[in-house]
């Protein structure tokens, strides 16, 4: 049986105020939750008996055995399910050595959590580890990013700093952008390391960060210069990107013969 | 002045039920409305003289000049823009030799409207015009839906079928799917013909839809056999997955020293 302020006290995590001075998150559902668990220190399980059969040793602050109500009333999802969890956000320091060797992403004024979670998803599949998020970014923490990260949050590191503080430390860095008036990904020969910056989902990349950015790319629409969509979602625009990163990467090391 | 029977009218046009009966949809926003209204027709158009006063000639069967609370009461939307219409859904009848010489998209059971938008654009963006979902995708007309296309929609042809029926009657077409244990996109060659089928959110294509499948693909994560995120969005892998179609169709057309 779930307490009053229990619930009040889970469901105010879906405010960052309270998720900043609690330095706590929230995660929810059956696969999620245990995905999470072996990565970041929990605080509180609040689970059914059945999701619990279904699990290992649980190590929690504190467990509570839960009922459908319980659940329903202390969930922020349309439709609950078995588990919500609550952990210990992990503090990251930004190693700048790994921005020199390693591919890694940065997000200037990405908004809308959800778009913040899939690009998370996408990093993760691509194999790179490193997100660096402008201040105003929306919060790694939100229930809907963490929802949409699909457990990949546990991968990751992500950091929020200034770009263009960041940025004017690394001037040798390969920084790479995409722009409406950018060269072709496909006809450019892109670095193994670097930083790919990917822009706020209305406004595209901030004018003191796209300063720095030294290879300005393009994702060409087909055929081009015909009548198409002006543009693609932020994460979809991520997608692509990544993928021509890692396809020019595989193909120069030679592991298949495209 | 928009009376209360209007406004019900408009925000009933949020439900399946009431979008078929009418065979209408709705569309907020001063750009998604300026993009549809040269491509289907109006049936009311509610606006205020701010945005009015930024078209030309205004089309529509019945126009009503609102202000900012008259809006605010219609829309489905968290933050509401200057204008709200209602247009005709159009009726696409299917020509199936369309199939046989492009590159088409095939949707079995896509749940979410947002993603049934998303994918919308990037077919767009890649010169993909025919869309054939399977009845239980999500409604090309939820307003969702339409608001996730960003416009795309009205460059689109978008049917509803039966996806096994169809391919049965198409023996010899090339159809992909996307698979965990499908071949290396990057390594196969893909054709400038066929379809391409992208399967539901949870469930991936269904067996009855998979047994037409002749090309198993599959997008790599990297590098291969570590621990990355399990899957991409649909809509993310759809995105990748047509940018490597046009990707190799224009290196063999040679438009690019790729």
């Amino acid at each position: 049986m779930l307490s009053k302020n229990k619930i009040k006290f889970i469901r105010s995590l879906e405010r960052k105020k309270e998720r900043n001075e609690s330095g706590l998150f929230l995660a929810e559902g059956n696969k999620l939750v245990a995905d999470l668990l072996p990565y970041f220190s929990c605080e509180l399980l609040v689970a059914k008996p059945s999701w619990m059969a279904t699990q290992g040793d649980l190590k929690a602050k504190e467990l509570i055995v839960a009922d459908e109500n319980d659940i329903e009333k202390a969930s922020l999802l349309k439709n609950p399910q078995d588990v919500i969890a609550i952990f210990v956000q992990s503090e990251q320091i930004l190693d700048k050595s790994l921005l020199q060797n390693e591919l890694n992403l940065a997000l200037d004024g990405i908004q809308d959590p959800g778009n913040l979670g899939t690009i998370i998803r996408i990093a993760d599949w691509f194999g790179i580890h490193h997100v660096i998020c402008s201040p105003d970014t929306a919060d790694i923490y939100n229930p809907k990013t963490v929802q949409a990260t699909m457990g990949s949050l546990a991968r990751m590191q992500i950091f929020y700093e200034s770009l263009p503080e960041l940025l004017t430390t690394l001037p040798d860095l390969p920084v790479y952008g995409t722009f409406l008036n950018g060269e072709n990904i496909y006809t450019n020969t892109l670095t193994t390391n670097g930083l790919i910056v990917m822009g706020n989902e209305g406004n595209g990349i901030r004018p003191e960060v796209e300063k720095h950015i030294n290879r300005r790319l393009y994702i060409p629409s087909f055929p081009l210069e015909t009548d198409t969509a002006e543009s693609l979602n932020v994460a979809v625009a991520t997608a692509i990107t990544c993928a021509e990163f890692r396809r020019q990467q595989v193909q120069s090391l030679g592991y298949t013969p495209i």
